[in-house]
């Protein structure tokens, strides 16, 4: 291969197609002279049955005209679905991980999967191991939430559900794992730097990745934009190869984010030029370069001499052609669309979308309210601006106003209780803070009449094409400076809560949200985060009851702007310098008075049904390989009248250690389904070795005390202890 | 010495006297048997003159009852002069930086020794040389502010200055650099713990401690309480070892902060017992216990046997000791009531006290009606929870309420104007959020019938013993979920604002507050920070334009509690990742819109003239040494009627560096006095080899462009540009 062949493979054309099928040809042939190793769809609206036969044409002219005939490989983004209209819409990353139902997210995984190769599609940007531990970031709906040990069950499944082999060995599609490493970024800030810290890195944000490096093999990695300790991950050698490769064992391709090498020499200004900046970024250990905003810097590679360089650029073009083999690029016919058109959108693909929707929305607060009596006559009025939207997320391949496929709540309301039942006033928008735009008043007119109010409030994450975009507030690119709903959005909120109308809250949005005093006097409240396109459906089945709600928070809501970080797995430091006596006693932040577990913390979810957990047994054994292990048993009541499902839910504690430990620590969590009156017996093992923590890298499990806690959440109240002892 | 001896140097009596004198001899004699190295007086509030006769007692027992005499050495806090009443209380350290008058400064701190000296102290628990990275962090009044140049000059001058020798060649006070390292709490919560990166921590938190080692010797360090990159600093043998003493050079003793030590069994859990904790602290490189709580952890060490442990406890017992001999502790004759008494508060060190609170106030808003006519013959509504208080920081030894010594600017204005023309009405109290304790309205009406207020807000930062401690909400053991003013003082704030009455706003306490529209209205606004005993003579002075005032802000005011860090060497990438066009476009956080770079922000600051800073120009050079040297020079004139001070500064930023560095970062300043109508020449010189940074602990310089920014703010429409390059 010439020099300029390996550079073509080192970079690729990410958007073919801008909205409504256009295609420039000229400069589609401009950026593909150095960047043709893989393609992208581009704008995500166009459908795929329009898309596939130009991809094909474009994809069978590279195989045939060009010297070598490499064949692209189809890399796309897959946050909720394919990247293209006309798949399923699956929820977000974090209402799919508020089902804590790994067994289901693995179906939704083999749909995506399939529905991705449908399209010729054998490559992924996903999935997201970031570690959600800041709650203003945009890109929390993105993530499994905040708990490292879920995040890397979540993620491991994907990558091993998406990389299964087909019945000729081929990886069915390649993974990527991202951003590494991320989650904390100053101020929430989109690609704002983080702090280091090699203790935090790997004990927080590092584990979900060892895990899938380890137990599934991700054929590629992405690089973060963040700055770690001030080097930007794009030309970070040290997190990159030290870390990353050697210590963690990454053996796969690793590539930059979306225009992140160019970053280094405008945003975080440590190259001088593209050039210079695709140089570090080489050297670092990046083998291939996403740009879909030119100019590309890999281009300027053609023009490296040196021996090292020239070796870094075979390493990156051996991985790039090792993945195009591994996923049978050179092997596989071009997809067809018949064969796409029996794929997309098949009725059990519809159907894993409904279940995961059912069980991630999680229900904060019910006064008895809920559920509904099914055979409800009087009016609803259905109030706020996320009754009739679809907020399915920034990567979504959809409208959220006027949805292509799916239902909004009011359409899924009004088709369950006909047009005459429903009142429906948005009150106000989403985002304007000009009283002379909002409606309040009428909403407030509807609920009164009603005398039952439905009131949707949140923050919209939609993509860039949506029409609604302007109205966007979440999602990649934003930062939330403050988590109360954004408009007039709470003025709605009081002023329907004042009426003393019983009134449902409905949040909608990939992120949290802070429940002040007024927003909790509401009868009922259920987060639907980024529930998919059947969020609507899945809403009117648990309002009346035909679903028993089953989620439960993989984030924890904050009391307050400025009480962050708020997840449950604080350090025992971090809430004991409060005053030791008067009202502020133990209070880790004072006025407003507030500790560091929030009412609503990771976990947490109600059920139309109670469960009664038995407190945990332990039975101490070895394992096959002699390994200590932990038996932890207990029995789960469903002690109510309705059949549901409960996440029992297993965290640890170790009493004193090398290095400050989180007060506690998710280990295991089971989701089990009881009719009324069932009981079910848990038990989870747990190697002793699992118990352990990194310090300066490596792993290490001390000999001493550890308390298992095992409850239906992470809050104190709702946990059981028992002690252990590791030898 | 037998191991009981030295293990006796290696603690002390941290509290002699309790409230009003009173003495405990037997848990004093329990305390001083294995605890006998140091001396504190214990309650503050007890009179100088009262405790001095009752120390010298102590102290001359000390040295002629026991077998070897090693005289105690008395330590002390001294965060705003003496720890005891009767000493000139000065500003807090936020006060005094904001100054920006480093010479005075210098005068301030020659009388904090002498007045320490003539009580017997001879070592300090100050400076603090945290950098104020946390706005929540309620320690940031102790602070010298955020930048780590500003704290650095204001820190190593302390050092000098407290550790000048006296004829005999005795150091006056040794000091103590402190709390190493910290600055960034988690969740700004006290003791909490801070994330790790050594490019982080040696180019942001380090740089003062590098500074004032390299330049003034310490003969002190204290660790600070947290837990950095998980591993307490009293047991961080990397950070105190490797970190400190190898890289950093410091060659002084390493103390524990107060109790911290049993903190490690306690809080951080990674300590199973007291002797534990003890022995992982000493292996650490702690050679110092404070443990003003008992139980402490180093009287365990009498039972050590291994010869590392016992050889490190003869390191701590050489460092003691070589203290001792410095400071004279063997040769000093006791110090007399009658010298203490011709020492506190003499007339010059009031003084001092006087002109650094009237350079200390920083005027953020005038719209014109400033300063007031000094003819005023109207009535002055006096409003607000702030207006008869001495707010004089938890380290201060004085009662807010009704302070020993100084006045309030209730006092103050009432000596000025006479009682007639003063209305005084608290309206709220600082922090009680139920409306049926306020009187809103008979503020309201105060107002319309003066027709001009001055609305004093705040938060309150008084030493536990002060009768209102109960309605602290600011210092030590605090941390801000919310920047906004406690209690009901923002509904007093509108309500008056509302009237339309012309409004003066002083702010007070330790801290930044967040500032929104309905605040901003105010006619003008005045920070008043900690300003010590003579703050309200001071408002009086610059309220009635007897004084102009000229502090800088050295803390960023945040528009937003989510809105932070905000302090303004932020990371080019810190606000680079928001949406590339729409409403959005260009704000690092979305709803509320807003930048990282505040309207408020670090260096702005008001006053009652104008000055013209001239386009600086550069000249570059070599010095004595052939190193490259640019010379900054620039122009100031008063353009307005008032005499007044400007305070000068220099900023410099690299094009393009090895990792990144800040968007800008304060490398001089200048104070400059000028006439009305009156030209300065100012002229600051800059080593080149001053604009490098570490780089894995290493100081590096890059060849290269850089430019220097100089004006009267850190704000960009404060600055103009010069550039240069570095050969």
């Amino acid at each position: 291969m010439s020099l300029d062949e390996k550079v073509g493979q080192m970079g690729g054309i990410r958007r073919l197609l801008e909205s409504n099928l256009s295609f420039n040809a000229t400069k589609f042939a401009d950026i593909n002279t150095l960047e043709n190793g893989n393609l992208g769809f581009g704008a995500m609206l166009n459908r795929a049955e329009d898309v596939l036969p130009i991809a094909n044409a474009i994809r069978a002219k590279q195989i045939n005209s060009t010297r070598l005939g490499i064949p692209y490989i189809t890399v796309t983004d897959s946050v909720n679905g394919p990247y293209l209209a006309g798949g399923t819409l699956f929820p977000a990353s974090l209402s799919m991980s508020s089902s804590w139902n790994l067994p289901l997210y693995e179906k939704v995984v083999e749909v995506i999967r399939d529905e991705n190769m449908a399209l010729g599609t054998h490559w992924v940007l996903s999935p997201e191991l970031e570690v959600a531990k800041e709650p203003r970031y945009g890109r929390v709906g993105e993530m499994y939430g905040e708990d490292a040990y879920l995040v890397g069950e979540f993620g491991t499944q994907y990558v091993k559900t998406m990389q299964e082999r087909d019945s000729q060995g081929y990886v069915k599609v390649a993974t990527t794992i991202k951003h590494f490493v991320y989650g904390l970024p100053s101020g929430g800030v989109n690609t704002a730097s983080q702090y280091g810290g090699m203790n935090h890195i790997f004990n927080d944000l590092a584990l979900p990745y060892i895990k899938a490096i380890t137990e599934a093999k991700p054929l590629s990695l992405m690089a973060s934009y963040a700055s770690v300790d001030r080097v930007p991950m794009s030309a970070n050698r040290y997190m990159l190869q030290d870390v990353l490769r050697d210590k963690m064992g990454f053996e796969g391709l690793i590539m930059s984010d979306a225009t992140a090498v160019y970053h280094l020499y405008t945003q975080s200004k440590i190259a001088a030029s593209p050039a210079d900046a695709a140089l570090k970024a080489v050297r670092a250990g990046l083998q291939m370069e996403l740009a879909p905003q030119q100019p590309a810097t890999f281009p300027t590679l053609v023009d490296v001499s040196s021996s090292d360089d020239l070796a870094a650029i075979d390493e990156a073009v051996r991985q790039i052609l090792e993945i195009k083999f591994a996923t049978g690029m050179f092997e596989r016919p071009l997809p067809s669309v018949s064969a796409l058109e029996t794929t997309l959108r098949a009725p059990q693909h519809l159907e894993a979308a409904r279940n995961i929707s059912r069980e991630s929305i999680v229900l904060l607060k019910n006064n008895g309210i809920l559920p509904l009596p099914s055979t409800n006559s009087t009016k609803i009025a259905v109030l706020g601006p996320f009754a009739d939207i679809i907020n399915a997320g920034s990567y979504a391949a959809n409208n959220c106003s006027s949805p292509l496929f799916g239902s909004t709540l009011l359409s899924s309301l009004t088709a369950s209780l006909g047009p005459s039942n429903i009142l429906h006033v948005p009150g106000v928008d989403i985002l304007s803070t000009d009283p002379s735009t909002s409606h309040i008043n009428d909403a407030v007119t509807a609920a009164k009449s009603a005398n039952l109010a439905i009131l949707t409030l949140g923050s919209l994450s939609v993509n860039l094409e949506d029409p609604l975009w302007t109205q966007r507030t979440d999602g990649e690119f934003y930062a939330h400076a403050s988590l109360s709903f954004p408009g007039l959005q709470q003025d709605l909120l009081n002023a329907v809560l004042d009426t003393g109308v019983p009134t449902i809250l409905v949040l909608s949005g990939g992120q949290a949200f802070v429940l002040d005093d007024s927003a909790l006097r509401a009868d009922a409240i259920l987060h639907s985060f980024l529930g998919g396109e059947f969020t609507g459906d899945a809403l009117v089945e648990i309002l009346f009851g035909r679903v028993n709600p089953s989620g439960k928070l993989t984030i924890s809501l904050p009391k307050s702007d400025g009480a962050t970080p708020i997840n449950y797995d604080y350090l025992p430091s971090d809430d004991q310098g409060g005053p030791s006596s008067g009202v502020a006693k133990s209070s880790a932040w004072q006025f407003p008075l507030l500790t560091r577990d929030p009412p609503m913390g990771f976990g947490f979810g109600l059920s139309y049904t109670t469960f009664e957990i038995s407190g945990p047994s332990v039975t101490e054994g070895f394992d096959e390989d002699g390994e200590q292990v932990f038996e932890i048993a207990a029995t789960v009541r469903n002690t109510g009248t309705a059949a549901g499902k409960e996440v029992v839910q297993l965290y640890f504690r170790q009493l004193y250690s090398g290095i400050e430990r989180p007060v506690k620590r998710l280990v295991r969590f089971r989701k089990v389904e009881l009719g009324s009156g069932e009981v079910g017996n848990v038990s989870m093992s747990v190697l002793a070795r699992e118990l352990g923590y990194y310090v300066d890298m490596e792993w290490r499990v001390d000999e001493g005390g550890y308390t298992f806690y095992l409850g239906s959440s992470s809050r104190d109240e709702d946990l059981q202890s028992v002690d252990v002892v590791v030898r």
